[in-house]
């Protein structure tokens, strides 16, 4: 197995959240993708030990915000590099509640946004596919360019999470 | 809906092939992603009327080859813009047998490839989600950059087939 080629698949990077008013939890995730057109579903890959997977298992719903090249150190920071368990991501942060379903959405550093509902949830192993229905999307920076995993890594010299389907460490 | 938002989802660009020296078939797909790294499994996109859908679902294999932004407009034309039922894609390609599936793997204009054998398939409407496990990868040009959907719609002003999942037309 040659762990070099799984670097040669390109990825964009993404804020995943999920939940409502009550109970809400967000990370960064670079495993997400379009799957139909007619109706649109988008799917997203989660660790099971995520503390955003439960609770999108709970409330059947997720967003997704499509990060900026020009995001802010503290963004990626704060929701991919913390745990949400014992600490309020959204906190200092920018967003929305859906309208459709209630699930937040993150505002910051972001080109655009999807509203999704739960429609099937796909055992993988260590991970789990959601597949949601896009009840809602957003674009609100026209002119700015998606934040790609190769230029984070490349450029920024940022790292995966331990928890990544990419983790091939 | 705002379908300007799905042109910010980041996608490399990928050659899908299934079957075996009896039965064979490739396509062109964006839509290919790591779904966990232990073991490592990948997930392609496949339309239901694309003609290979119907070869990894009989053969249970398939290879996922990641194209260079160095491509022949010839490969992505072979491969991407005809269909295999009534045409042979593999006539003039350069390609091999994977020696643990029999799986067709595509080596023209590639980066890197991956051997996989068929785990689960998840119907999703007009699309199957097809979960592989990687039994081999190679590397084959190292420091070449991966072909991204990005890069061939804005700077090759390539279009998208009409069997995409992220055809938003």
């Amino acid at each position: 197995m040659d762990l070099q080629a799984y670097n040669k698949l390109s990825y964009g990077v993404y804020i995943i959240a999920s939940g409502d008013k009550d109970k809400k939890n967000a990370f960064v995730c670079t495993a997400a993708i379009q799957v139909t057109a007619d109706p649109p579903k988008i799917a997203v890959v989660c660790n099971k030990n995520n503390h955003t997977t439960g609770i999108i298992k709970e409330k059947k719903n997720f967003s997704v915000s499509v990060l900026s090249q020009n995001y802010q150190p503290l963004t990626l920071g704060t929701f991919g590099f913390r745990t949400g368990k014992d600490f309020d991501k959204f906190g200092k942060a920018t967003f929305i509640y859906g309208t459709e379903t209630g699930v937040p959405i993150v505002l910051d550093d972001i080109i655009a946004w999807f509203e999704c509902e739960l429609e099937q949830s796909v055992d993988v192993g260590t991970h789990i596919i959601f597949v949601g229905k896009v009840l809602q999307s957003q674009t609100i920076a026209e002119n700015e360019t998606p934040l790609t995993y190769k230029y984070y890594h490349e450029i920024k010299k940022g790292i995966v999470h331990k928890n990544a389907p990419s983790n091939n460490q």
